[in-house]
């Protein structure tokens, strides 16, 4: 079981309503990926609207709501999203977003930094999205954050675990859960992620963007299980030679 | 539903037989990975007594038996043992390898395609280990193969897809299917492999050297439904750069 | 030409003074290096003893000394160790090192930010070590570093540009020289740094280590030459196919 | 130096003449390569021509010529072009090249086998280009080949060292030089691949298809030679962790 703060989850697939051509067809990717925890940005609420399209159908299922501060380009922005979002939704649970960047949404460690600690000091359950720092990680851990979420490549990118050498760090030294965030493009990404010892992936773009997103929501959540199945199991060592192989020749003599 | 020759599996998982701690765990890891097929040396085959350990816990789940001629270093030596094989396990399925190569475990390019054209026409069912080369397995389709079966790295060196640029002309150009063998070290290795467009995989060291190969088992099997649901599906594309995001500043301003 | 803050240097190969087995032999790797910048740890000077063997061998050629805060972990004993190097050194140049990590040396962005800041309005010229995150590059520039130097992998790892996808933005996004430091392992490394369009590079274990530090200074030279003069001539393309070969038949038909 | 039958050569990079905008561009870019060896294919001679435009710069510099059989699908069609490129160079130097495949270019195993073992009985100098398989390597080895060239991606894709672990293991098993050929697209890739053992480089599109095939002629050979000298001097090996750093703190406080 995943813990997070003070709660459990049996999934460790987190997934993005982003991007979903209908919330009906996000909530059966959500349904058909098993996740119990999703992940959806402020801006994105209509807050004066009662009857909003994109919350109602989240709130109907039994899942943790993760409200996320994406855009917010200050930690007084995100902040103050932060306030509004916990308002709205009635959840200290927060996804920390903060980046500058428009082109690649990286985001920016500074102003994550600073507002996690507030955010912490406020009340809030904070999973930041950073970079694959391993001392930025360390740093967001010691200020009380419940998880840190490195990235694996950036956002929307599909390109997999670029920063491989660095997670493989991050998770050798982190004490809170490292859940894996963004570029994760395909199953064989979650599953290798998990491989790596990640406590849980967050997935959007590669479910939300494919053809079939119901489906591929299936595909994440096994390869997501089948990752941290063989993480616990052990993987093989590799090795540079094949195992020396007694020739046949020996056995057709023993005929 | 895969299907090779005459006959169409529901797994696409193959299993191989060698390195296993013991029969009865093989025989757990095959129930676990829920495989149809799995390869076991003609060598290792104690013909001459009745009660041999390897073959009966195999012959009592239904599945397909796959006989190799793992050891032999020409084509003679592999239709001897190929004939030997089909006599003793009643099958004309047969997984040709020929490799004189002790240290990698390489297979000849030359002498398999000599051994694959003649058992085609002894009636065999063959399935030939080959190195990651499109024009042989191009060669190996048209002499009558049921299928290919390139490797992605070194037998027993869980690498994973080292041949990666390879397999995927394989793929895109192969009328037979393709079953990757050799080098798939983690569960992600699988689902790489059929995120590609792989028919198949076959594992064997990476499951019988785990520590508990019996979960690693249910761990590959699952990965390999992961790949080829998400092929089915069609994954998204790969994108060097994120899609422009509304900033969080204008949702703010209109609160 | 290279240019950082009022310098220029035709030699984009900066070495570190680090781990040689001798004075004579750093020397000799410095001089087939070509470099004309040289870091120094301060805490490897023996600041009270006149004849000090690292720094006379260092003065007594015609580069520039770029000493280091190596072992500072915190803004704090870097600055310290800034103005301490300047006085000794009688230069205001500073490669900027907070590593508060002793087992990767990984830089801590928050901390090396707020030294970098402080140490350009103190005077310094400024090329903070850091995680190749391009925001924190980016925020560097912007308090008036005049370089960033990302990381391409762990000190020391010799593991080549393991954040290349990063370091891809840092460089299409910054508008001071990228030089990329620490793991390159290899003159294939450097030459790989240097296309994908990095200003320079700084190398010492791959170089200090090796079996023959004064040849393989003399190989990343070369590489790096290479690898700045492909980026400028630009690179062809990778294409997925071939270019269609005229078949011989015609050619032999036309005989 | 390298020795490939009875010659030597100082440079290691061998260049194609196919692909560039003119002869003098080609002869431009040959000379500033520094290159003692440059293939051309027989089909792009005009033989009924006394003055054709291709031939004549190549001859008139000091290089060995090194036909090839580009676009040869089949041994007899080799041999034949063979037999007349020797009659019309006036040389038994020859590059083997038997590739069915018009997409990729990809080379024949068995026809290139069967074609090296006649034509070095013909008296041929053979050096065959294929894939990139150790077994088949170390046969065309024993039929007489004065050296093997495996490919490294598809001809023309500059994708670098796709094919690096089978590379690997043909240096390692080799008696002959290595001539690595085919998707070389970098300096960074020809320095790759001489430091893992590689004996030359045979490189073309990346050269001729660059916007300044001149100074990308230097530049591959600069990294040639990189490359070479490191694999000699002896890389410093991978390392996971850093080599632990002594605390500034101590330094300090010993002021």
């Amino acid at each position: 079981m995943l813990r997070i703060a003070d709660k459990t989850f049996s999934s460790r697939l987190l997934l993005g309503s982003g991007k979903f051509a209908s919330p009906q067809l996000m909530q059966q990717a959500i349904a058909a990926s098993g996740t119990q925890m999703v992940t959806l940005a402020l801006k994105r609420l209509q807050l004066d609207k009662p009857q909003d399209d994109l919350l109602s159908p989240l709130k109907a299922m039994n899942i943790q709501l993760l409200p996320n501060t994406s855009g917010a380009k200050t930690a007084q922005e995100a902040i103050f999203a932060a306030e509004l979002a916990r308002e709205a939704l009635q959840t200290p649970w927060l996804k920390l977003e903060i980046h500058p960047d428009p082109r690649y949404l990286m985001p920016d460690p500074i102003e994550t930094l600073l507002a996690a600690e507030q955010l912490v000091k406020l009340g809030f359950v904070v999973l930041p999205y950073c970079s694959a720092d391993p001392v930025l990680c360390k740093r967001l851990e010691q200020v009380g954050c419940a998880a840190v979420m490195p990235l694996g490549a950036a956002i929307g990118s599909n390109q997999g675990l670029q920063t491989r050498a660095m997670l493989e760090i991050i998770v050798e030294q982190a004490t809170v859960p490292v859940i894996i965030d963004a570029g994760l493009g395909a199953p064989s990404h979650a599953a290798a992620a998990m491989e790596l010892g990640a406590a849980a992936v967050l997935v959007n773009t590669a479910i939300a963007a494919s053809a079939d997103p119901v489906v591929m929501a299936g595909a994440f959540s096994q390869a997501v299980n089948a990752g941290r199945t063989a993480y616990k199991a052990g993987l093989a060592t590799t090795q540079l030679h094949a195992t020396a192989s007694s020739p046949l020749t020996d056995f057709l003599a023993a005929l």
